[in-house]
């Protein structure tokens, strides 16, 4: 008998969802025991938990991000999967609808009612414009398949993977000069590596042109928050839509709240639906039963 | 030789592109004369021009609009056609940019930033959603395209054509009520014709759940601006999104500039841009040299 234990905000949509999936040979516990072998849920009440499960086995994150777990003082003795497949689509509408607010300046035009202004300005376009991915995974094809179908040219810039059908040019290693000249828009969607750091900085900033505009619906260690603040002072940067930051929630004296074309939300991009994740999960967990390999798994080496 | 006169605020624009595409058996004119044939321009300035233009064959306008030329009483001795295949992906982005822009929530966002108030609330999604598109054509399918790419269901309300392969499911004639009922959003990319007038009432209103968003980019004399309003106040709506207006620029003490949940742009969501007109006369005026029949012809007795 497997026993799963879920640690998250949304404990009892889970219980109800995967209760009513009636899946075999599975008991479902509310407090740790020393027989739980399944974690399902947030990766921030899942660490603390550790120490109370001898016998775990395979942990289910209802998150893509996993970062909290890869500290390499933390156990690595259990399978680790995140929630892939799940996110693309909330991403994309996220990505897209920041692009064309931005295009269609849909703020300037809200004001301009406010202040009964008939503005006949010509809003700006999407069509043809060049749209750079830091990072290609199951995210960012989904970025790129909503980009081609605006008609858009598409970047990619990986590790080493060209997955995508949807990536006009791909790019790697120390190509980001490459990569990102000429970009119109770049959007991050890296995960948090050591490998990630601070990629986006002074010297890739200076790199777009000055009417590219940033969004970063990664992590917040991609940016170099002192060099993103200094670039749109001095508007070398059309602007920047962050949904992530350094520290989380953003303090109050932290200078991007009042930043010159800085639109902030507030981690919100891609929330996870219960019901999403747990069809992932019961897809994995049937493999977990019959000891299929399973789905969507982390690599604690290369950090997702 | 065939005698162009162009009637457009952006007359200079269209005579450099033109004179680039180095047509042939044509001149380009800058008044009237008894020999000019073709007419390039602007409905608004063609109208006053037709008493000066005896010999003219052929008119192209600049815009998808035509019902400023559609007035029984006007003449309809020549060819008439407007720009098709132009406005549907500048039309898309709009459209998806102000749903999207519903959905993320963008202005109360903003708000909450300069509030500096973390606001973690889950904001909405397009994903399965049911889109209603009132006209479908050559806007009308880009718009019923890019539904399709964003997984939205699509209904479309037509007068009988059914081309669009996007649009889910079809309707005629009696059957807006069936057309109406569950729709998430109602779009309305109809051209202003007598059997439009109006068509947005307060019945077509009522049969729309209240968490609908309507948006018109047709014309505007397809909504009925009392009955819109009303639904407004008493929140049966959860907002509009209006381009166009019965009267514009609208004016300075309309209900529309100040009523909940309507958000207002000034008959910008698809600016004609000279290079893609150019490309609809090139093509049309190629035909017109050689006897074939024109593209994108207009049906007086139809409207559009």
């Amino acid at each position: 008998m497997n026993k799963l234990l879920i640690l998250s905000n949304s404990a009892k949509e889970y219980h109800a969802l995967i209760k009513k999936a009636n899946l075999p040979n599975l008991t479902i516990e509310t407090t740790p025991t020393p027989e739980t072998n399944i974690v399902l849920g947030e990766t921030g009440l899942i660490k603390p938990a550790f120490a109370s499960l001898p016998a775990l086995a395979w942990v289910q994150t209802t998150t893509a991000g996993v970062d909290l777990l890869m500290d390499s003082t933390l156990r690595r003795d259990y399978t680790l999967t995140n929630a892939r497949n799940v996110f693309g689509q909330l991403m994309s509408e996220y990505v897209f609808g920041y692009l064309l607010a931005h295009e269609k300046r849909i703020l300037a035009r809200h004001a301009h009612q406010q202040a009964k202004r008939w503005d006949g300005s010509v809003p700006g376009v999407l069509y043809g414009k060049a749209l750079g991915l830091l990072g290609v995974g199951s995210i960012g094809a989904e970025v790129a398949r909503m980009a081609k179908a605006f008609n858009l040219r598409v970047h990619g810039y990986t590790k080493s993977s060209e997955d995508s059908p949807h990536v006009d040019q791909y790019f790697h290693g120390d190509t980001l000069p490459q990569f990102a000249a000429g970009l119109d828009y770049l959007v991050s969607i890296l995960p948090k590596t050591h490998a990630t750091d601070k990629i986006i900085n002074a010297d890739l900033l200076s790199q777009l042109p000055p009417h590219a505009l940033l969004i970063n619906v990664g992590r917040g260690n991609a940016v170099d928050e002192a060099a993103l603040l200094e670039a749109l002072n001095q508007n070398k940067l059309a602007g920047a839509v962050l949904d992530v930051f350094e520290q989380e929630p953003l303090s109050p004296i932290h200078p991007f709240w009042t930043a010159p074309n800085l639109l902030m939300t507030f981690h919100t991009s891609a929330m996870s639906f219960p019901e999403s994740i747990t069809r992932v999960f019961v897809e994995n967990y049937q493999r977990f039963n019959t000891g299929q390999p399973l789905k969507y798994q982390v690599d604690f080496e290369r950090g997702y």
